[in-house]
């Protein structure tokens, strides 16, 4: 499986509609699924769209702002409900724990998966996770509570070494990690064969850029450089620049220019502002700076293909 | 305004479905709104069930499983948000407060309303709540954590005086308010009119019970008789006795004989679990032991007409 897509589970701002709900989106990393964000209702998104939700192995929480974890408990509590063992990784403001084990303390409640919780803090980028598969990297945002943007990037995969190569030889496992790792290979009678002609490329890695809530702030074109996909808030039109200065979050037109200037491949907006009632006029403002750019709907998949460099 | 009607909001037990929310109603006194618990997910319900969110005037929650209290605190957030000035009465367990406190710290909110909480107590019945309107009780329930259900009843209103024999007397203001609390009068002429010549009776108050989640418990009986409208919840059907009985929820049947034993008029169950694809076998089991029964369903409104005795 080499998915890598963003399912979006909302893309209203603090307030929803009948058919925006606040955020939250699930990013599948061939077929590790990562919640980021988790707004009231969450859990029935996420049903709605069809997710296997016990495959969710970790939560990543951007910010203490209710429309952004107020489903958390409750999708804790379900998971637990519907029998889950596996361990889950929750990444978020330190505050969030304590609120998590007041709720399971009033319901006496004792969980039968392990809730592991990483801390999270603000104000410098961190690398806050990293296994075979995937990186992930918070990115500080300009919002009115401590608030952390994510970059999730595909981990480089071994080469791969060609079938016609292999067949008849019967190399061992430490050579053939080597190989897979970039080593040459010198055969019984002598003979190097270089690696470019015995293996071919992995695919190159995919990277995924999460922002929101904030303000425009081009502190963040650096960490986000190049991404494939990159989801920004854009919670106002330009009739609300103003608004959007003093409240901390961005315009529409702010957005297409942090992927312009950052040379990202695709923006998607979202946190849409209920005063909206269709969303063209904030596309089309994007668009003019970046056309490359899509508006969020509820249940939207975006995904970025696998591709050879 | 003479509704007194209740808005089904969630009619489901613990792990929602796309067409069954958890647990939430409204009940309208005569245009007084309010909340019987607040699931995950009820801001969304009032707005879908079109509910005037600013009238709800009052809170009272059950008991601290999430079902019945998660979507609390984004309702008290959205209140905020939408600019509420007007009070808001919370009843419910006293560590919801600590709860909510908890999350609006972390989000540095401070309501622009006030929040004022009653914190309940469990295990004798008691009159938590009465103005001029209506009367509320809490009914202690069997439950797994301490929990309530909740007994609303209607005052009895002032009699009305007869229009023709208001019209031409001009009577003054202490008079007439005699009148309507059942004095009779004497005119200057010094003859007296009887107060039931002069006056027609008021509506007879109307009552609602709502018991949720509970066992079954013929305890309940005294404090919710003949009830006109009586929710109980329903978990199970005949098949889950024994699992009723562990968790401490009541099957269909049970409900119904609560219905029956305590002469209420109309009985209205929900809570289902979400094994049952379709309700109509715990609708058919509940109707064996008391006919006027119904399967609440999200959005359902159920009714009590004015009358007079």
């Amino acid at each position: 499986m080499m998915k890598f897509e963003v399912t979006i589970l909302g893309s209203s701002a603090a307030i929803p509609t009948v058919h925006r709900n606040p955020t939250a989106q699930v990013l599948n990393i061939r077929g590790r699924l990562v919640l980021i964000d988790c707004a009231e209702g969450t859990q029935l998104q996420l049903t709605r769209f069809g997710v296997s939700i016990q495959k969710i192995s970790q939560i990543f929480i951007s910010h203490m702002h209710g429309d952004h974890y107020y489903g958390l408990v409750g999708l804790i509590s379900k998971f637990h409900l519907l029998g889950r063992q596996k361990e889950l990784e929750l990444f978020g403001p330190p505050g969030l724990i304590d609120i998590i084990e007041l709720n399971l303390k009033n319901s006496k409640t004792r969980l039968n998966y392990e809730l592991k919780f990483h801390p999270l803090s603000f104000g410098a980028p961190e690398t806050i996770f990293e296994d075979n598969l995937y990186q992930v990297s918070s990115v500080p945002l300009k919002h009115s509570v401590p608030a952390n943007g994510f970059v999730f990037r595909e981990i480089i995969q071994p080469r791969k070494i060609r079938k016609d190569f292999i067949s008849g030889r019967n190399l061992p496992y430490n050579i053939l990690r080597g190989i897979k790792q970039g080593a040459d290979y010198t055969d019984p009678d002598g003979k190097t064969h270089l690696n470019i002609d015995i293996t071919t490329d992995p695919p190159v890695p995919r990277s995924y850029a999460y922002l929101t809530d904030t303000g425009y702030d081009p502190a963040v074109i650096p960490l986000v450089r190049e991404v494939d996909l990159l989801y920004h808030e854009a919670t106002f039109a330009d009739d609300m620049e103003q608004a959007a200065r003093e409240k901390l979050h961005a315009t529409a037109r702010q957005a297409a220019t942090i992927a312009r200037d950052a040379r990202v491949k695709k923006l998607v907006i979202g946190h849409f502002s209920a005063r909206y009632k269709e969303v063209s006029t904030l596309l089309n403002q994007a668009r003019e700076v970046f056309p490359e750019t899509y508006a969020a709907e509820d249940g939207d998949i975006h995904g970025v293909e696998t591709y050879y460099g």
